[in-house]
């Protein structure tokens, strides 16, 4: 299973991850303006899947134009990267991933769009091969911190669907379930999209790995009851010191697990360490429709004049952080030295 | 508008709050049987409210009785109340209710059977009246700590709804806003049932006091920020030493409190303070029904094999909490000295 991969002939065909866990269906987008769409609406979502799609949405944007000129081509890529870049202003993989592309398309190795077409897909193709590979040592790694009989919390989706497979904070939750160890779950719902009791449970589900879903409400309960044994999540974007990026609602369980004395672990690939970003106050938190918390997946909880606030993500100061367990290791404080060791 | 109240001829009417913020529609109940399904199926919810429930549904016990025997009389209205205090186990305004109730019934006092029942009602609709009375004592301590232009973070519903009227934590910030200060509450959404954005937001919709709805990931979030003066919960049983039991989501919001400096109150009647009870640690905490979480309001979110938890409270150690605010005053740690004074 790819939560996104290109089709020959020129499509990029994603699991749309909103008819989860009814249904198992995809949507094909034909230009990168689809795939933006795909993006903003969520048929796709979590960091590295976005920026796989991103990618994709790259070499849409090449294969579809029509010009014959080199200089035109990269004109036009420029601005797709621009408006995919826009699509989702938090997850840095996504500038990370389209960036990578633009590079292959100025790089003067290639002579004709030709050329440059092939190269982009091609290139889009290998960083979703690479999304797959290094998430499997995410997993390596991150498995050695769960011992048998461990209940995990964790939130949001950071499986298989939050990227092209396999997974980062759930993919080592998974490896350690593969490796034979007795690992059950506390899943946070997720409010107010929802991941967890919906993408992540049915993830579980099909990996018959144990778990319950809790509401976001219950999390400091069962940390207090002593009931789990570490926080596994995943990451959005990761400042230069350390301050994590992630889905709303992480920052609050980064402080139970410290008060309650829980360890707490960042799982994230290093593209999604942004070194250009000294702290968590420099990262934008988008803020999202306030439909998503009136009605969610249509049912009307809050009549239209309701006011409502929906930030989509949570800066964790790097306090909070027990460690960040990346593709070359885990990562222990002091973050601001000991993660320009692993992040090239 | 009453909550809950006594109609002539023998019925309790409630409020239906499942049916908000859409529509203001009332059950009636004839016996206490109906009543008990009331509590239990969530028509009324709110410790102080079911305490008044519970009162009403031992007049209604009384009243449709058939025996003319007094010692009878009193078997039937034992058995009601053991039936009634067992529809919600954590709030301890109901046992609380119902035990005066009893004790009415078992006065000496009352010669026959319909001095009996008469005394009942009176009794009933007695402490309905003194709930709003102390309600607005409540109000008139817990508005002395809301200053003009603060933004309080509110959890569940504690307003009209909760009680008979006006309510605890909720009728502070109202009569704060009534007595001209500008006061704006941020409301947490509140899984699984959404008092928050259901019952707290429709009653500060029809007060125009401003409020925004936010998901329960993002109290942290917005504490994180600087955005909340000051925390204001109700509250379903208090312990001898201050642990405090109320809607499941106040511990967090207690740890996330005390670790962005945020003041952290309880705003309940003494009637809730159970004398008998030690610590947190004897509290029982309710779990509710899993379809709650997995199909809110008829939404089907998850397939019926996905294994929820659903506690409905929590308890929110006394170190957390800042103050107690009772109708008799304001009490500030340590509570296990400052509540025997204020508790009769």
């Amino acid at each position: 299973m790819r939560t996104v991969e290109w089709v020959d002939g020129g499509k990029v065909k994603m699991i749309d991850q909103r008819e989860l866990p009814w249904q198992l269906v995809y949507q094909e987008y034909e230009t990168y303006h689809g795939v933006i769409t795909g993006i903003k609406d969520m048929v796709i979502r979590g960091a590295p899947a976005i920026g796989a799609a991103g990618a994709f949405g790259m070499a849409l944007a090449a294969h579809k134009s029509e010009t014959r000129d080199v200089a035109q081509l990269k004109n036009e890529l420029e601005a797709a990267a621009r408006a995919i870049i826009a699509s989702r202003p938090t997850a840095v993989n996504l500038q990370w991933a389209v960036d990578k592309m633009l590079a292959v398309a100025r790089d003067p190795q290639y002579p004709n769009v030709d050329a440059i077409r092939v190269a982009v897909r091609n290139a889009a193709n290998a960083l979703a091969e690479k999304d797959v590979e290094t998430n499997k040592l995410l997993g390596a790694h991150g498995s050695l911190l769960i011992r048998d009989g461990d209940t995990v919390l964790h939130h949001c989706n950071t499986g298989s669907l939050a990227a092209v497979d396999q997974g980062t904070a759930l993919g080592a939750i998974r490896t350690a379930h593969e490796d034979g160890k007795k690992v059950s779950v506390l899943l946070c719902e997720t409010r107010p999209r929802m991941q967890g009791s919906r993408l992540s449970a049915w993830e579980l589900d099909q990996l018959k790995i144990p778990f319950e879903v809790i509401p976001d409400t219950a999390a400091g309960y069962y940390m207090q009851k002593g009931d789990i044994k570490m926080v596994f999540v995943g990451a959005d974007r990761i400042a230069q010191n350390g301050d994590t990026a992630n889905k709303i609602g992480t920052y609050q369980l980064a402080v139970l697990a410290k008060e309650n004395w829980i360890p707490f672990y960042v799982v994230a690939p290093t593209s999604t360490v942004d070194m250009a970003c000294k702290s968590g106050q420099e990262i934008q938190i988008e803020e999202r429709p306030a439909d998503e918390v009136r009605a969610p997946y249509g049912l009307k909880l809050m009549p239209d004049r309701f006011p409502v606030r929906n930030p989509a993500f949570d800066i964790t100061p790097y306090s909070y952080i027990t460690g960040i367990v990346t593709e070359h290791g885990i990562v222990k404080p002091p973050f601001f030295d000991n993660l320009k060791k692993v992040v090239k």
